[in-house]
């Protein structure tokens, strides 16, 4: 798959660095941890796999020359200190997956962060550059939420909107605690987190803006809007082998024109400025011969403006509405999760662009769709989110891919913009904030993934 | 709810007898049992609920003279042993119900059964009845199927068409057993099933035909043909949050058009020829961030004639056919549970005709749609299956519906044909059949509800 870059390097292509040869080494190394047959990763927060991808950041780390320490919701920090008593550049991202993802989501920019620190650190010695600041790469725990809910947990806890407590006694669905979670593999940490000044990520884009516009970086100047809808659909359960079709009330017939609603009502808008999903769908009793009684799904609306998602939900209610009508059945719809436009701060966007330029490479500015643990790191220090192109713009899958070619163009990028952080260009750059004003409860959901 | 009939018989109306009323004092009482409090109950098979119920037929079968055993399954029988030796008219139904099920189905037809047994020990000894067979009351274990499938569990083991090891080895979702269940609630028996000569069973219809056509008595002359099929909706797994509509490959979307063909495909036909459902509907990863890989579907396919089956079945697959073209996902179907139409003895259907007439009451012969404990009966002895009129034709739900009235005219005609059979009416009929002529495997599914 990495046959490209790959040739590059065997053919001993100039601008193919040994570093570079090492950095995707230890990357595709990584995939390894939690391996699927058709060639993803399974490594859901907290599990063995998990935990034996976190061994290997740590041995590495280590043979890096950097100091390990691990913090009570078990993220993992490995610090380089050059100035005593000074906080951090902190870079990451994270090494869990959903059930069946991709080996580029989290991993990646984990590697990256590991690679670029090493860079940083190297440039200091040579007398090259004088750090403000110290740094660290970053492991964060559970940023995907797949067994664990709420997603972005140990970065939202680094940034005090989520409480360490609550985080820790989160279940997963077999009753099993984070806390628990953590023991077993050895990851319930007892260090503090080291204080930070700055925070940078990179991350695959998980779309294909990237991939079509042909443009190798993507910088980060806001996240999408989004909100997600609590929808039951009340029926009547009925018997399926003795109930005439006109004597139903079936739920799921109902539940099913939903989500046909749901997809329907992108048609209203221009491509590409909203996306509509039903990824929960529970049918109650779910039992092949009983007419379903309920159903509960959770609709999840993203756009770049707040006002996109506004009148998709109106329009969706409406629908609603008529199929309520149509199949006689009741249908509730909650909200929840309303998270606003989060931007990061334009002198972050600007020193990427910067960073881009110094190594001879286009970059463009996008929203991010997704949520990441950049978002609540942005809310406490000023921080700045890079984007590599996603083939076919696929992720959370196992064919998510990018090529070694736009990693290690990434790690570069990533690495101007780590030496900028840690000789304090954004030192008097204040952290981003949300389009609305949003109380404790908004903040609290900016975590969400 | 039981306004009408109760009215009657507190005013005195000649046409309520004293045994009636007995019969409408025991039937109520039984639906404390698992009471919901919408009014339906919940006494899935081997619950405290259900035990509690059976205790109480137990106790009320001893007042009124008859001696109980429990067999290897669980099923329970109220013995009257008039010939020594002579095998027994077994009259039965079951007591466990659907989660959130109905007080009617199943329970309507033990308590009438115990009051038809006893109507017909009081006429032997009156000597009104010259009995050729002895009789039984019966509680069959596990109608339902709600917690341990396969459903009609313990006629079906009766009858040998469901291996009794394999049906006390069954687990419901929690890893029980059948025989753990049964052991639990002291339903284990040791005692051997009494030797069946005939057998008689009163249920509600659960369907709206009688309701309609202001006929009170419904007789079964056979079951309608059914089929399932497993349908796989195949997508990919990707991020509800980074993937753009162009890009993904949605299961449940596409499993959504596969829920509504199911049901449009009865427009081919005329109302009412044919039922069809999906039930069971499994969503996966079922995470609301995550565009869904895969949703698994069970079909319910139901028509009087075969062919009527077979043409929808054929006009399904063709719509899932596109549905996989239109949506980009792959669609896998296959047929299981396919049960021929099962005919009950014409002379069953006289002998029932004759004794609705002997009450002045009007009868019509009509198809069962659902499963019965009487359809594996019917495989071994004559069988008489009767059916009374449920309220707007629902059932498997708390609203289920069935007339005082209704249900003492019932008890009387099942009394005239209980006391038909043990007279011997039927004992040179040979039991049911099939309309095709199946093998082990379509014995075994006859079984099935
Ligand atoms: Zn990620
Ligand atoms: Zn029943």
């Amino acid at each position: 798959m990495a046959h490209q870059a790959a040739a590059g390097a065997d053919s001993g292509d100039p601008t193919v660095r040994p570093q570079d040869r090492e950095f995707l080494r230890d990357f595709h190394h990584t995939s390894r941890y939690g391996a699927t047959p058709a060639g993803g990763i399974d490594r859901q927060a907290g599990t063995a796999e998990h935990g034996q991808v976190r061994r290997w950041f740590e041995e590495r780390a280590g043979q890096l020359g950097l100091s390990v320490v691990t913090d009570a919701i078990g993220t993992i920090y490995a610090l380089r200190e050059w100035v005593p008593g000074a906080p951090f550049v902190l870079v990451g991202s994270h090494l869990d997956s959903q059930p069946r993802g991709g080996r580029f989501d989290g991993t990646y920019g984990v590697v990256a962060a590991l690679h670029a620190v090493a860079a940083a650190d190297a440039a200091v010695s040579a007398g090259l550059l004088d750090p403000r600041y110290n740094v660290a790469a970053v492991d964060w725990f559970n940023e995907e939420g797949a067994r664990f809910a709420p997603s972005i947990m140990g970065s939202s806890v680094h940034a005090g909107i989520l409480d360490l407590e609550v985080a820790l006694q989160t279940t997963d669905p077999q009753g099993v605690t984070v806390a628990q979670a953590l023991e077993s593999t050895g990851r319930r940490g007892v260090d503090p987190a080291p204080k930070a000044a700055a925070y940078a990520e990179i991350h695959i884009e998980q779309g294909r803006r990237l991939e079509r516009s042909g443009v190798p970086i993507g910088i980060v100047d806001r996240s999408w809007h989004t909100q997600k809808l609590l929808v039951s659909v009340i029926g009547e359960q009925s018997h399926t082998g003795a109930t005439l079709m006109a004597d139903r009330r079936d739920a799921l017939i109902a539940a099913s024109h939903v989500v046909v609603a749901v997809e329907e009502v992108v048609e209203e808008f221009e491509p590409e400025t909203i996306v509509t999903s039903v990824g929960k769908f529970d049918v109650q009793p779910n039992s092949p011969i009983v007419v379903p009684r309920q159903v509960d799904l959770v609709v999840d609306l993203r756009a770049d403006r707040a006002s996109d998602v506004d009148q998709a939900r109106g329009l969706l209610l409406e629908r609603l509405q008529g199929i309520a009508r149509r199949r006689d059945v009741e249908i509730e719809a909650q909200d929840f999760d309303v998270r606003p436009v989060q931007r990061f701060p334009a002198d972050g966007v600007e020193l990427a662009e910067k960073a881009s330029r110094d190594q001879g490479v286009d970059s463009t500015v996008l929203a991010t769709l997704a949520g990441h643990d950049s978002v609540p790191m942005n809310r406490i220090v000023p921080s700045v989110m890079l984007f590599v192109p996603s083939a076919d713009g696929v992720s959370h899958c196992e064919r998510e891919f990018t090529s070694d070619e736009d990693m290690v163009t990434g790690l570069r990028v990533l690495t101007g913009v780590v030496t900028r952080l840690v000789a304090g260009e954004l030192a008097d750059t204040a952290s981003g904030g949300s389009d609305e004003s949003g109380g404790a409860a908004d903040d609290r959901e900016d975590g969400r993934g």
